[in-house]
């Protein structure tokens, strides 16, 4: 855990803070499947996840860092497995925000009563979150291949990567 | 093709065809994850795609017989791989259905410029669909394990299964 940030349930009056962050990442394009242009309205209903969704946010003395989201990952039949979703504003990268979002996710996953998490479409060329997910015991289960058209590296896989809880 | 079935797109007038067809589905619970009690809005706004996406039906002497639709399987630097789903009504299975639609799909999908197709969730138990899309070109992935609680199997694999167009 990092010292000094605080974890909880996001409300719609962190959005203001946390559309800067996503929109900055969305317009970079290297990491989600969003348009790099994406509106705000799009952005908000993506991100604020209503019940049993969930989203958290990172703060730093007052100042949000970081967010993350759970939700999961089908309904129905499907809703045992969480799927979640990570944004740690450039500005704070590299001091463990990330983690501290995963530390809380994952337990409060398990809480929630969810068997496994997956993502979807993790961007193979993003290795900083491939290697923290393989860290915090995520295997590749498949690499979607060339499934994603990063502004630098062309058409590069998109893994699904899975762990029990 | 089958003889006597026409594929066309659907239109708001076809809903009231669709939507037994889909409840019907819905609530045996072994092949898709909804909802086994979904509702009539969230099946509607699920399955009536908008552009990009499209939904088609199957017509045998004006009864809507089944129905599909595709849609880029994620956004921006996604959009690029097709997803797509199927339903056939049960009172018209095994008679061809399934594959006029998927030959249209596959071939519509491929004009719309679609580089591949990834389906994200075929129940492994559902050997019908996981057999035909074999035949059809699709691999499977990756099986995310017990990711959905079937009604008589209890926790059975979802396949990812792929495809180029």
């Amino acid at each position: 855990m990092l010292v000094g940030v605080l974890i909880r349930e996001a409300t719609d009056a962190d959005w203001p803070a946390i559309w800067p962050i996503l929109r900055q990442i969305a317009a970079a394009g290297e990491t989600y499947t969003w348009e790099r242009d994406i509106d705000e309205a799009t952005a908000r209903s993506g991100w604020m996840k209503r019940p049993p969704g969930r989203t958290i946010v990172a703060v730093e003395d007052g100042t949000v860092v970081g967010t993350a989201y759970t939700r999961p990952n089908q309904d129905g039949a499907g809703a045992h497995v969480a799927n979640a979703a990570f944004l740690v504003d450039p500005a704070y990268s590299g001091r463990g925000v990330a983690r501290t979002l995963c530390d809380h996710v994952l337990a409060q996953a398990k809480l929630d009563g969810y068997r496994a998490m997956q993502f979807n479409a993790v961007v193979e060329t993003n290795t900083r979150a491939v290697t923290l997910w393989r860290r915090y015991g995520f295997e590749v289960l498949a690499t979607i291949p060339e499934a994603f058209l990063h502004p630098v590296h062309g058409y590069v896989g998109l893994h699904v990567m899975y762990r029990k809880l």
